[in-house]
């Protein structure tokens, strides 16, 4: 294998943070860290062989990859005002923003670790997607190595297809959280404890790992067992949203499985 | 502790078997299992003493607790067709039917397994919740007793307190699981594998197992980015369906984050 390229992050929130300890575990040399906000690099300090800054314009030119994990509406404010050598590579970690946002530098790529970040929370790097692409093929075989060491789950797509990826993932997760949010609001109303539920979202979403969804349906709506579902209708006349969620679901399941 | 009760099971699908297993397991004396369909019985008949059946008649009025695992609108009738002692509890599985159901009979009481049982899949029941409830002190020490060598955390609820939290498990199963599956098709459709996703659906269930899923919601309606909402309705033109839960839920994560 290649020795591994010299990479400057730019971003520090919660995909900058996790990279960049998951980089540097992975034996890559980190020589700078870059973030607008002084208070998100303190902690990463120790992860960078020359150091942090707060200052694009103190970035060295000449690392071999220049990974920006900003936020996706400055991305191409932060691309354009980067100074660094012709042969670098800069690669964004959006889900959603083409690669086209990076078109002032001449060698572009994406590394889009497809998984939701905590703050406080470890992440398994060995199976999270990575999804990668490139403008030339030896940027493309450079960012395809730095996923590998990471992750075994390496995909190419392109800028349409990872934009369909990321609606996925909104799907599974920004909006499946939202209702886990809307149940947990729901036991605090009547004074239920959250725990009740917490098993029973893990196993929903370990039965997908190896089940169909299709599949892996149940309940009223899959049954077509109005008596239940007009009894918790009744049950939400007070929760005008979670009404209405439950009614327009109940019938989008009833209609898919032919229960109507 | 008191000696453990004779069990009969009615019932013998996902949930009655994956119990049989269980209570197997734990040492109790599993009498008999009823099913009305006997190729349900036939996996099951080496976890009783007496042997399966498939009709109710044949049941031996004189266990101690007789659980009802049968599909929900069936509960009433198995329960006014079982003959049994007046000193035996009778206590069925379901998370929205009333324990009025069993009203033929002196001691009744609840036995709610809050989870999602599949045929294939072995399930962890140490963290299982299950929810009690008996309209005796004595039958009620016995469900606490039989829930407490399965499971850690037991709950004794009301009627309407479990109805409440069947309709909340509803939401975090049947309406994720639908949600999940609306992704697959989208990938599917697409010709992209699901296995992209599902680190990211396991990882969305396991941040709500410690954090608060307010803290955990996060994506384009979070933060308010219309643009990135636009394109994805855009994506979504020939898929109505989606495109209007993506639409509506969007919103309403918007009003909730007050970021419209």
């Amino acid at each position: 294998m290649a020795a591994l390229p010299n990479i400057t992050l730019l971003g520090a929130g919660n995909v900058g943070t996790h990279l960049a300890r998951a980089l540097h575990q992975a034996g890559y040399t980190i020589r700078q860290i870059y973030s607008r906000r002084p208070q998100s690099l303190a902690p990463l300090s120790h992860l960078c062989q020359i150091g942090t800054s707060n200052r694009l314009e103190e970035l060295l030119p000449d690392s071999d990859l220049y990974l920006i994990a900003v936020a996706d509406d400055a991305i191409a404010s932060v691309a354009a005002q980067l100074r660094v050598a012709s042969t670098a590579i800069v690669a964004h970690t959006s889900g959603s923003v083409p690669a086209t946002a990076l078109i002032p530098h001449l060698r572009r790529g994406i590394f889009y670790p497809l998984q939701t970040f905590s703050a406080q929370k470890a992440i398994e790097w060995a199976h999270i997607p990575i999804i990668i692409q490139a403008n030339d093929t030896a940027a493309e075989q450079l960012l395809r190595q730095t996923a590998t060491t990471l992750s075994s789950k390496v995909y190419k797509l392109t800028d349409e297809q990872r934009q369909l990826v990321h609606l996925g993932a909104v799907v599974v997760n920004n909006f499946t959280n939202y209702l886990i949010s809307l149940a947990y609001d729901w036991l605090q109303q009547h004074q239920l404890p959250f725990d009740l539920l917490q098993p029973l979202i893990l196993e929903t979403a370990q039965k997908v790992q190896t089940q169909n969804p299709h599949h892996a349906q149940t309940g009223p709506a899959r049954r077509g067992d109005h008596a239940t579902i007009e009894r918790h209708l009744s049950l939400l006349q007070q929760n005008p949203e979670l009404r209405d969620l439950y009614s327009q679901l109940s019938h989008l399941i009833m209609q898919q499985n032919k229960v109507l």
